[in-house]
């Protein structure tokens, strides 16, 4: 069997998406727009969050795990600022609700601040910033995530890879979007490793004892991965902080399983010992730029800085400065030309969910 | 001559401190608070932020850099979020008062954020949030610095150490108090490699060619400091991109000088080439934390945090898991028994000033 990639058009695996949640009795508004964060992660070449994540979707839903009406609401609030309840729903719906009353606070007092409890995997965290850039507002989102990495001088997972994204607009220039996981690699990065039996690099995992460790399989049985910054030389107890700061604004504030207790996204994946909450957390914000400075001048900075930092000197050997998000626009570029490339592994998964639906299997693009 | 410190009173230093910034005409209130900013520095032992930087404002005060009696004002405001212009004020000064608005603003409007221009060089960053702590607010601060680092894959200084502090109240556990600067390292710790003629660690710096070294003279005869995750494998990039978030919070966003334009904070630096704004700028922002949950049952869930992760298992060879902010409540405790210990070449700095000024140096503790 050949490991290449097939192209499939983005509207043809977006409407099968759709699909499958109408199918599970999401309601057709929130499926339209559960399947649009996953577009947006495939569309921006963000392959492990978009249509290669369905299949976990689809499990999770066929036994009842998530909520696919969940009655999401603010259980407490003080005008800028509130907590939201998702009902247990599916984080594609619950997270673009709840980023949605951001803006609306930030419409109304300049800022909007929510963390949100008993949610789900909420897709790729730069799809907030995004919509919040819509509106001339700078957005940012967080999410707690289930357990993979060590604390600095710890030897077990207690951290997600918890990411931080947060975008800003240019005006001739595409924006600035930033969207990082607080942790040294990927899990997916070790997977492949572990696949090719290479070795992965130093910094990037513990063992089961809190070891270095460029085994993959040293973190995959009972192992972890660092936190940015890997050892304390390098400044590891900044990424273990940074990873703290997104898991107590997303989960502790808002009343979810926060650290070694956050639910997994996968049902293969162990479920945690003891509950501290109710689902995982996200964190949203929204800031009105108009509160700050004119909206067109701070687009004209923006568009100055970007241009500085793209003339940087580059650095021998490299292709010099990029600016964050420039990987995921050059990607998107080609792919709403050609449409989304998806390996036979992702096919087999919608071909099952095809054939266990009965919804149509996306025509290739 | 021995390099031992010698011990200070916390009062005796502090009372020196408040009466140098007198002597340049700034006003009592705001004298006592600027030196109430450098004492926090030295009592939770960050040695670089405290006294040891007094000679540097006493020098910028001397020929008139810094505005000893600003007129710090709002210059734009939409309820939560306003811009404030610091008026070429000392950073001691302004940066508290911004932080006074930010709070005041989350106390009306559930939270409160600040961008601030036209400012200087504002002291330790978790400052800020151990005030908003005070009034049971969770409080960040940013600002950017003289450039130092190079973005990913850059072979000159682009962005400062810019640093975020936040910080979260425990009930019976003092708090967590993150503040880290988003460099692989800080500047001080080159200095010292080069004084005692080692090596630093690979991941530190590059040298004016963007290639990575480990010889503290690369660094600084042009080179520049690497972000946080040092190379694009280990996730420099995740560095550059947090501390490009904190320099358009901080900078772009409040129309101070941003990136490689922000004014030097000693007289030795070099002067940029290019002016696009006012100063340097800083970010601050307070949410009450009642209009997220109640305070007790937050700070009870704060407790829980630390003691889990306080307890995971440790890494072979170390001593296990720390909280952010451990390593300074520990040595706060001392130095409040102790005092504060000076170096030599500090305490020269400080009879230089007393003699200049005729302020009496302050007694040993």
């Amino acid at each position: 069997m050949t490991n290449e990639p097939e192209k499939f058009s983005i509207e043809g695996l977006r409407d099968f998406s759709t699909k499958v949640f109408i199918h599970f009795g999401v309601p057709e508004k929130d499926a339209v727009i559960a399947a649009d964060v996953l577009s947006l992660a495939d569309v921006r070449g963000i392959d492990s969050h978009g249509v290669a994540r369905l299949h976990t979707y689809f499990e999770m839903l066929s036994i009842n795990r998530i909520n696919p009406t969940p009655n999401i609401k603010i259980i407490r609030e003080r005008k800028s600022v509130c907590t939201v309840d998702g009902d247990n729903g599916l984080g594609l719906v619950v997270g673009p609700k709840a980023n949605e009353i951001a803006m609306e606070k930030a419409s109304h007092f300049g800022s909007g601040w929510v963390s949100v409890c008993n949610t789900n995997h909420f897709g790729i965290a730069s799809y907030y910033p995004l919509q919040a850039l819509t509106r001339d507002m700078i957005g940012w989102s967080m999410t707690n995530t289930t357990k993979l990495v060590a604390p600095l001088w710890g030897a077990e997972r207690m951290l997600g890879t918890n990411p931080i994204s947060i975008a800003f607009p240019g005006l001739k220039n595409p924006p600035i979007v930033i969207d990082l996981a607080t942790s040294a690699a990927a899990y997916g990065k070790i997977e492949i490793a572990k696949r090719k039996k290479q070795p992965v690099p130093k910094g990037w995992i513990v063992d089961k004892e809190g070891s270095i460790s460029t085994n993959p399989d040293d973190m995959i049985n009972g192992g972890a991965i660092l936190p940015l910054g890997s050892d304390r030389e390098l400044g590891g107890h900044k990424g273990y902080a940074l990873s703290a700061m997104v898991d107590i604004l997303s989960a502790v504030l808002s009343g979810a399983n926060w650290g070694p207790f956050a639910p997994p996204f996968a049902l293969r994946q162990e479920i945690p010992s003891r509950s501290v909450g109710k689902g995982i957390g996200h964190f949203f914000g929204a800031m009105e730029i108009e509160g700050f400075m004119d909206v067109n001048e701070f687009k004209k900075r923006i568009d100055d800085w970007i241009d500085v930092f793209r003339n940087t000197k580059p650095a021998k050997g490299t292709t010099g400065v990029l600016i964050p998000g420039d990987p995921e626009h050059q990607e998107e570029a080609i792919r709403r030309k050609t449409g989304i490339p998806l390996l036979p592994a992702v096919i087999d998964d919608l071909r099952d969910i095809s054939r266990q639906t009965g919804i149509p299997f996306p025509n290739q693009g």
